[in-house]
């Protein structure tokens, strides 16, 4: 295969992988709703260990466990802002 | 649905998206073997524009753009790092 098949792939990919991160978006849309409506905090520091140690586990590789939680930190601020917006 | 019910969604989305992560990762490591052996740089900003307009492109939301920006910013870090490992 040479790199533009393999770009291909990565494009298939990353469909899959913004489709995940949308649903996994709406679910946290939820939950800040959930929140709000109880007036719990938003920012959660064990819950948010808690993802960090769940993804780090199931990673088969080939990624280092701190690169996955380098990409997990950014996907949970991202959440968190989203939680935070006004209905 | 309880917190407690979305967090379990969330749980399993996460496995999915580190399951394709994990295949994202290899196939970037296939192209960073492609490119050592070439020559090529590992760092191509024309194909890191492409790949943030393309997820931009097909997200659904309910994630704003700049949102899956800052995700695949972050993602592609990742990767370029991966590609510059020794094999």
């Amino acid at each position: 295969m040479e790199i533009s098949d393999w770009r291909k792939r990565i494009d298939e990919l990353d469909e899959q992988i913004v489709q995940l991160l949308s649903q996994r978006a709406a679910a946290a849309m939820e939950i800040g709703r959930l929140k709000q409506g109880s007036g719990a905090p938003i920012y959660e520091p064990l819950r948010e260990k808690e993802v960090i140690e769940h993804v780090r586990k199931v990673n088969p590789g080939p990624l280092a466990g701190a690169q996955v939680q380098d990409v997990y930190e950014r996907v949970m601020d991202v959440m968190r802002e989203l939680q935070r917006q006004k209905p």
